[in-house]
């Protein structure tokens, strides 16, 4: 199927070349008739994407028939184990829940098994090790800069750098020397896992190393860095003090892997970043939608735990109330957590231990700083520990609460732009200290490439087939007409600095935060090869801006990202979604095109003004 | 009690002597045991309102007990009749329906008398006749400059311009020579409606005509006026061609009468105005809340109709559903006539009659102007009542679609802001020709005054007892992100012709519209003789900006208040909902009272810098 796709020009897409198969081994009807059926359906289905594309879909056709050859199955399969699933092994949710589903045998199992809280572990996904991808990146030492890049926008963290001192590495593991000061005598290397990876190439495609430092190899050939990589993550945790860099992001473990999104998803590496600055300490409500179902495919789950056991917990609503339901997650911490503060004041007053009285104190003065929470908090937790008595144990019993929270609203356009912005305009007023991550793929992704509010005008969609005639709403603006809410539009692959910079100042603002994600799907018609690329053009051209509006500065909004550059409609066109439009009707698609620009210019503009209001922040803050 | 009220400085207050009547006439306690639990719940209920208040209420007490008087009834009362509802004299529906309810005997009427759809006729609140105010204004025809501002302000359109030729008057009624070019040879008169007045005094308040043309008076001297009221319905309505001005508008009949609204209501002489501009077209999807209680109040209906029988349809759907409902009256108004013009099209092309061609492709030329579709329609029609045919007889069938339709959204800003703003946003997005019409009070007053997102900082409401501490949302600045809808504020008090203007600019718009008013409420603790007044106090001091979003111009957003002229405080301090505050901590409410003035000079700026922007109308229209 993927010879023959290639062959005639329909990159990875092998579905015309499958349902071919399906006819010519079933026989469910006769293969000349099916032939004919087919060929008139895809006719029809691919008039919209153009000739050549119905053309290569008619040789697909026909070039599938010729080439089926039988395969016999060795013998040896009827006895073949269940596979290398080593990080498993001592997992009893593993033998008891998710290989019994994996196997197809959910159906055996009595609903009693279950949590009746519908409560299920986290880190699992690491036991799938489904070992889809065709090809596979192999890492090249010598050109190595060691940027991180790959694994920064990698979707399913299955490429890491790996920082050793001077234990002994398994043999044929190649290390080079660490670059960078805090690095200094320590060794690094980039590991893939070949059982997880996707095949995407994002990580080969932004490798800026000369010659690149990454390429795309047949899994076969690469088989052999499963181990590698066991080995890896039995490693400690590369914990660094600060996250100022990328690099400094990608030395931390995500807590976010191996999830079932597409391969070159444009959404994931966002979620996996943010997993990685503040993953340990993460409540997450997801809404509906693409990531509601990566999030949580049962039987598994790709958020993770790091060493100590602490990762995101997650929990996913509807569209149309995740916002409040995240605000609900975000009140219940509050109100547990100024029930503990009152409980440590009291005992900072009554006891009559020094060190204890000196912990409670430092705490309470940190309780909201997450980097001061967890250190005063660690010390408060040992102290109690050594001291005993009820006020100690009435402490530890809400240990969990002792390093500040992050909260997240997660969710795609779908969700905060249309069915659920009810909600997130609701929270964005009331002011509370919780974070929103949109993941902006313009267009109803999961449920099926219907049009949402974030579709930009011209674009194919369900429900707009004759391309959407008007505008993209402007979310971000919305939520800047507040004043009291951190605001900011990013694009990974345009700007990585810009992105981290922006997630942390959303997530230490005191206040609602919003961040809006521009993420490329295969509903944009692109190659999620080029998801990196495809972030980095949209900047370019000016048809996505980047800017941060912080409503602790004098002068709140700055823009990001450089006046356009030209290309906006090589852009458009490079993407189906926008280029389908010509093929039904020029004048109509022009009007679009004009359209989608000028708004552009318009956004821009108006943001260029506001850029220039300033704010007396003294008296706007509560 | 009114006596008693006005003695102690209550004003209008009455209720606090009623209830001391109560129990000094039923002994349902021991009346000094009553006289007690009332002046300590007084002590407690007006604690929030001050000293003065508080001993208002107990000498309140004290005086009603001692000024009880027993009041003989008359034995004509015995006999009397139902009084004077000429009007309702042959009308069946007042006979069968609204007579038995008002009268209470509601209870014995039958379900299946009712009309199974739940339609109702309109243009029966005239048949009520309250006669409820204690002081109605009274005209001083000498000093009067017909400027008409007294009728734009009745909250209940009981005080109207009068134009006559040169039939004779009733005796008594005195006219004056009519002021204007087009009015020439003709007579002026303003009557007033004493049983339909609530004596709020608006009119007189805002009279500008030196000493006043508009003195209140005690009821019993005017009660006359009722005949007069009479006569002065029955003349036909005064039609003007053009509607440039406030006189103009005010000479056209209200279609919208006497409804259940509070005595000097800042809601209704909005309403009341759109019904002149656009009432014989209109339909109305009116949200919960205030308008749609006192625009629907059982058995009889505020909503009126002209001479024709034309006026508007009107519905109540829910807080969060009031957007769609009237997007759906939209869509099905153009669904019904696009297929009337399909119709008109086909039988401009079959006929052999060249008048009915003719009348055919001129109401298709002219079916979406308001004016142009009623012209050509009462051509249409009459030339098909002429001819006959089933062409012809299929388009009378379709009649009512001829004039085009004004579809109104209408709420308060618990709908617009708060529980209906997704709906509100998605018919912003959608494009679609309709108008909203949003009442601002600032706080959910139907319901029982709890605080909006409409609430700004400072204010006291149920859900802020302490002060709201966040913003103001700005509703018109997210509705401008959109670029293709019209947006404006107003506020009637403060610039009539404005609010005229950007009325018959919105409604002239072929897409969504969205018009913010300002409106003074018995929740914002002023006394409603003055609602006029405190519009123009909110405009002058800055609290309210008025402008005008107009995306048909290239610069788009106008602003039509000028800078603040100072006296933002005085302005907050003349409100209780906001100098409550002061009462209950006063550090709080000098950092509310200092964010609500800083948030207001911030929205003030970005409106200052939006004006600035220019756009390229050429292509953003699609």
């Amino acid at each position: 199927g993927r010879r023959i796709a290639e062959e005639v020009g329909l990159g990875q897409r092998i579905s015309t070349a499958m349902l071919t198969a399906f006819f010519r081994l079933t026989g469910a009807l006769p293969f000349a008739k099916a032939v004919q059926l087919m060929k008139d359906a895809a006719a029809k289905l691919y008039a919209r994407q153009g000739d050549k594309t119905v053309e290569a879909n008619l040789r697909m056709i026909d070039r599938a028939a010729d080439t089926l050859r039988q395969v016999e199955i060795p013998a040896s399969w009827m006895q073949a184990d269940r596979g290398e699933k080593k990080a498993a092994a001592e997992d009893d949710y593993f033998h008891r829940y998710i290989q019994p589903i994996l196997e197809q045998n959910g159906d055996d199992m009595p609903v009693g098994m279950f949590n009746p809280a519908g409560l299920v572990p986290t880190a699992t996904s690491r036991y799938e090790k489904r070992g889809i991808a065709p090809m596979v990146p192999q890492w090249v030492p010598e050109r190595c800069i060691q940027c991180t890049m790959c694994a920064l926008v990698c979707p399913h963290a299955c490429i890491r750098p790996v920082i050793t001192g001077n234990e002994s590495v398994p043999e044929g593991v190649i290390t080079v020397e660490a670059r960078g000061k805090e690095l200094a005598g320590r060794r690094f290397r980039i590991q893939v896992s070949p059982y997880d990876c996707t095949g995407c190439s994002n990580c080969a495609q932004v490798c800026p190393a000369p010659g690149k430092a990454l390429i795309m190899h047949p899994f076969d050939t690469q088989r052999h860095e499963g181990d590698h990589w066991e080995w890896a993550m039995s490693l400690p945790d590369t914990v660094t003090e600060t996250c100022a860099t990328i690099k400094e992001s990608q030395l931390r473990r995500p807590l976010f892997e191996f999830s079932g999104a597409c391969a070159g998803c444009g959404e994931t590496p966002y979620i996996k970043l943010v997993t990685q600055l503040f993953g340990d300490r993460m409540l997450i409500a997801n809404a509906t939608g693409c990531s509601s179902i990566y999030g949580g495919s049962s039987p598994t789950c790709p958020y993770a735990v790091n060493e100590k056991g602490h990762g995101p917990a997650w929990a996913n609503s509807l569209f149309e109330d995740n916002a409040e339901f995240g605000l609900g997650m975000h009140l219940a911490v509050k109100q547990r957590r100024d029930a503990l503060a009152k409980r440590v004041r009291a005992t900072a007053q009554n006891t009559k231990n020094q060190a204890l009285r000196q912990a409670c104190e430092d705490w309470l003065g940190d309780m909201e700083d997450a980097d001061g929470s967890r250190k005063t908090g660690e010390r408060l937790r040992s102290v109690c520990q050594e001291v005993g008595g009820q006020d100690a144990e009435e402490i530890l019993r809400s240990g969990d609460l002792l390093t500040k929270k992050s909260v997240w609203l997660i969710g795609g356009d779908g969700w905060a732009y249309d069915i659920g912005f009810g909600g997130v305009d609701h929270v964005l007023a009331l002011g509370e200290d919780v974070n929103m991550l949109v993941l902006d793929t313009e267009v109803y992704s999961n449920t099926g490439g219907q049009t949402s509010k974030a579709t930009p005008p011209g674009a194919v969609a369900k429900f707009a087939y004759g391309g959407k005639t008007t505008g993209k709403k402007d979310l971000g603006r919305m939520a800047m007409t507040y004043g009291h809410a951190y605001v900011a539009q990013v694009s990974m692959g345009a700007n990585p600095s810009q992105l981290l910079r922006a997630l942390k100042e959303a997530e230490s603002y005191p206040g609602p935060s919003l961040v809006i994600a521009y993420a490329p799907c295969i509903n944009h018609g692109v190659s999620l090869a080029n998801t990196q690329t495809e972030m980095k053009r949209a900047v370019e051209c000016g048809y996505w801006t980047l800017y941060r509006y912080d409503p602790r500065k004098n002068q709140p909004l700055t823009i990001d990202s450089k006046a356009p550059a030209g290309g906006y409609r090589e852009f458009l066109m490079g993407e189906r979604r926008y280029a389908a439009l010509t093929l039904q009707d020029e004048k109509q698609a022009e009007a679009c095109y004009r359209q989608n620009e000028a708004e552009a210019c318009r956004r821009r503009r108006v943001l260029e003004q506001l850029a220039q209001v300033t704010v007396d922040t003294e008296s706007t803050q509560m």
